[in-house]
């Protein structure tokens, strides 16, 4: 990006040292005009310091944009996902990938508000967040510019970004000046952690990366026991108790936490081409994940189940790679929340150290038939005989091609 | 069927009440004589009584056939079906559908070895079994001929069978005259339970269901740690100690059941096409999917991992519909063997009241790279800066859209 | 089906010999009322005949339904199949699979309306047809009663069939008396033919055969060029002048017809487990989907295209199946309709002696950007050096397979 | 690229003026040595041309590479590749795809046995053949340096090419001076035009374009019948005559240019991004393809073909894309692969003016099976009886549905 280009940017804060030296670094390169982004996800920390350093930094105070967006990220983002159960390479909830998009909107309206012609992230060149990012920015305003620092500076070492921090009045938190022990990102839906010592994937990550669950062996002996009601695929309710997306996903969450559930240690596949260890903490999604596949056990047509299932790999590779705002994504998602019309009712769980146990499931689209399944006497509702055509006819390409030499279904 | 039909029928007979009616009917039903055949799938039942008891019931010596099927069972059908990380609907690890086409190919080969022209089984007309059963027999011997007594005989309730155990001199064991609370079946890799009082999807399984493992609250307060290693895709050593397929898995069971691991209650859609409730117990064998999903995460390329991943559900569903013995089963089975020739090594676990936890991985064939990944300088073996084109060229499309009006990915 | 079970059947009633006899023995064999039901399809037919017949046969006059569905045929069935592009088995283009759910559709709407209790049909035992059928009654009236006579009567040979024509005073048109030497199904988009001469799939079908197209050796020295415009995935014009939906399917039929074009001898695979070999003639869809994939080529992203393909095998099957009225198959058309927002615009063929070639495409929505895909200089909409990162983390994986000894994509 | 860091380099040599230009200008940038691979891939151009030019331009004897790839490329990749009956979009054939992993490996070969530390290719950075080159090169030498000289030089227009071209004293052929009207790769599977007049997908494309086939009009006004023998899903004789792979190829395009076979006039999506107009000619590919499609009809399980079908668009993306070097490829191919054991047999086809009309089938392995399709009696081979389970327990699942208010499959 040739450093003249850019007349207004608009950047992902934190409020960390980090994306602080990135401010610095966009005002003294690009000589431009920087409008800070800060949103509240549920991470857990207080905006107020974000917007204060950002007036420290020279930030006018019409270029300080801080949002609440904990109910847009659970109703528009988490929960459409947990309608479809996806699961990054058979375990991962997602829950990094699902926030970059909403930051990434976000951030376009901004700079359509102010008039920004660029955006900036503070996402490193290896990872997925830049990807998730950036696909996000140009799919949204195809003629954005992105500036991407960190693959662009020269502040490759700590020392350096210290240095710099240093030279540019940058106010450094103690506990800062170290190197942190891996990197952390979080929202409402979790905590991943990865990197530095979490590097080798033969050693088991030390407690101090849990941070959002107690250990499993610290939870309570005794099961907790609730209830969750859905609406057409959606959590509603948490033991009777209607509430908002946002405010059920942080009970969840604290239930979870209690009982030492949703820590996953993970050696994924990256979109930049690479594998990477991550340690992640998705508490109250691991119970709606559960809740949500037991309410479709009775609800969904076996078919429209089996249809999703096969479907759920691509949908979540998607999410994953960044893509939400990609038309592929969308048609997935419409024929996913076309199935969950009838996904209604409510699940018992058992929560206990670190165990999710479903106990029952009712609701009152019930595909599920006691009249037909029994094994008592069922006054004629199935004929135990169509099941002979039904297998002979299955049967029967798989018989010919015996009688041709074929047996055993040899191809 | 015609009864005249039948000249001699191999029947799958377990010993117990109902297949000691099945026989004693076929051979008042169908004057045929009757083969009896009866294997050791680690059900955990002493065969002795059985062989007794065919005895009993006037099957000649050379017509009573005993198998210990252990070994077999492990290595040719439970190893090849986790190699796919096979779980039909999300969950279940499809312990009795595995067991059928092995009983069934068995009881072919008995067959053409006695010279029978039928096979008959105590599977009913409602579930799958049936199906299993059949379409095994059908694709290994054409032109056998199949006798399932449930969905033709009259003796359709409990008290109708008694009176013609009795009227035919078979013993009846105590505990058998009164109705079983559901109904069960089992083998090395799992224990099921259904009907009667599991019918209620809303009610919870009474906890003498649970016959496999103890349950987590009982289990010991300190993890167990294990190491299970793998070469080209199976387990073949547990901490260390090499063992056979059947004895890994008994091994595995062993530590599961003493560790609360494994159960599992699933409203499922049957094949027949209604929807059913069943508990599961597989100790072993959720420690060996997770240990096998664990070492392919360093181990299989990503594009193949998640081309298995894709295939994964039509896998399974063939396992549970029955399709063991297909071309198709065969076809994806030989993709993904092809994709185990790499995937060895060890993984770590921390066994704990219910949770199976990986706390490591590795392999001489990882593909996990710590020189590129790194957070650390990496010496160049990465450049960011590809990241930029790789980035730009993946939203190329999805600009394009936006500037011909379909911001944010609109269809 | 006991015989005194039915009240009042709807029967599929074309008024042709066969059907005739199916009339007359549902009154003898089930004593119940007979309502007959005949649909313009654009099978090619006078319906008045079929009215007489039914009178002639005793139905009442109120029992007599005859409908002209040709619109609701091609605007609520043929198009939605063909915005999916489906193709069975890679060639066809399923014109009888795709006209009997909505026979059923109106059957069952016939019998909810007259208190009819039961349904007929013509179909063999044999054939796909007896399913796709069945499945919509059922699908639709679940609790509706469903008689095949082929399945159920006495009458299999054709003498015996006559036999009971002549004893029960149904007329018997001459050339009717002898065997066709083929079967025939005829709608608005096809006429398929098969069986007897057809039988043995290296013999070539009689020219006899084909009565919907002239030889394409016989067709025009000289092109045709046409241009079909589409409307969100549909066809509303040719050459510039619009077209009700079977207005314009019968202009392509003419088009076609006459240019030798939609010949299709196939050998493919029955729902029932056989295969059997069918010659089909669809000339106006064979120009339509050719138009339809060159609309498509130029409006839709390309994971959206790549998306539909992929389901598209899924679709077909289900169609051909019978599982029109079926859950899957809505949710597969739901995300297929949503992807058709933005197809439309303006396709132009030649038609050439059994042809279809597509000359030009042209859509005030195309993706298509002469300025990025130009061979000459761009003005830096494109940077080709982004090809060159887009490259390397593309390849990543494949250098990391590489270095840990896997050249070349050794699995 | 830093110019001092390559030493020996191995270009993809075409003997044409743009390759020669590049020749040079890897002398002049980066002082390395030049190493030149000319292939016969079929392109139809004498070689020796490109020998005399490459000694000319100063390259040393040993370091001129000629070779003929004919049998290799028909054997090892185009054959392999239409036993997937891989079609790109619905209808691309790929040839130009499947051409670029050969020329890659043979130049990885040679690198090695050189010693040669970079390879160079002449694709521009807009196209996907960049991306095949170059992921073949790094998936097969990792550690390679790869020159694109279109990415790097500033040789951007006509003008500044035959400028260099006179500075450095290369030979201009007449007919080169001027702008050719179109770009043309070809090989002995097809030949594609795309660029310059054909950019606007609204123009027919010119006559002069077809180069590889008459036209329709005119061919023969008299079909030409062949027969195709396959063994194991590769052709292997014409008309009885068994022939090499890359004398089979040669004779069936003959025959389709003879007939006017093989033309595609088709927008498709380009992996980098853009949507691109090209023209295909593939005569011989477009018989065997019909052809094959046709034998396998006969000689495949249903589900085998529908599974292959299901893969089938994402082998073709995957080729198309360049990853034949990849081992998500090697998987779906060992899968197809296994597909191909049974078949063979042969089939017979009528070319007519563009069109590849399928006459007839046979094989020794056929699952077509005359007995149980019949409409004659077919002395009890086939239970029609059995229809009715299979339907009603099929449908099962639809009846409940409707049952619980979902009538017609309603989601």
């Amino acid at each position: 990006m040739a450093v003249k280009d850019v007349k207004k940017v608009v950047l992902a804060y934190s409020g960390g040292l980090d994306t602080s030296v990135i401010l610095k670094w966009l005002q003294t390169t690009y000589r431009c005009e920087v409008v800070t982004f800060t949103a509240d996800l549920g991470q857990g920390e207080e905006l107020g310091p974000a917007r204060d350093k950002a007036r420290l930094l020279g930030i006018k105070e019409e270029n300080i944009f801080i949002d609440d967006l904990r109910e847009e990220f659970t109703r528009d983002f988490v929960f459409p996902m947990f309608r479809a159960n996806a699961l990054y390479e058979g375990c991962y909830l997602l829950g990094t990938s699902i926030a970059r998009p909403l930051i990434a909107k976000r951030q376009i309206e901004i700079a359509e508000k102010v008039g920004a012609d660029a955006v900036s992230h503070g996402a490193t060149g290896k990872g997925n967040d830049q990807v998730r990012f950036e696909i996000g920015y140009y799919s949204l305003k195809p003629d954005v510019k992105v500036i991407a620092p960190w693959r662009e500076w020269d502040l490759t070492s700590r020392t350096r970004l210290l240095e710099f921090a240093e030279a540019n009045q940058i106010p450094i938190a103690k506990d800062k000046r170290g190197e942190a022990p891996f990197s952390v990102d979080a929202n409402l839906l979790h905590s991943s952690s990865e990197g530095k010592v979490l590097e080798d994937p033969w050693q088991e990550p030390p407690e101090s990366v849990w941070q959002r669950t107690i250990r499993p062996e610290d939870a309570p002996d005794t099961p907790t026991e609730i209830t969750v009601e859905f609406e057409r695929g959606d959590a509603v309710a948490i033991n009777g108790e209607r509430l908002s997306p946002a405010s059920l996903l942080t009970k969840l969450n604290e239930l979870g936490r209690a009982n030492g559930i949703g820590r996953l240690d993970l050696v994924e596949n990256r979109f930049v081409g690479m594998k990477s260890r991550g340690c992640y903490e998705t508490p109250g999604g691991t119970i709606l994940h559960a809740a949500h596949r037991a309410i479709e056990s009775i609800t969904l047509d076996r078919e429209v189940a089996h249809l999703k299932d096969s479907l759920m790999p691509r949908y979540a590779e998607l999410i994953y790679n960044g893509f939400w705002f990609a038309p592929e994504r969308r048609m997935i998602q419409a024929m996913v929340d076309e199935s969950q019309n009838s996904v209604s009712g409510t699940v018992r769980l058992k929560l206990y150290k670190g165990n999710t146990i479903v106990t029952g499931r009712q609701s009152p689209n019930s595909l599920y038939s006691m009249k037909y399944v029994t094994f008592e006497e069922d006054q004629g509702a199935y004929d135990q005989f169509d099941a002979q055509g039904f297998i002979k006819l299955n049967a029967l390409r798989l018989r010919l091609g015996a009688m041709a030499g074929r047996k055993g279904g040899a191809v």
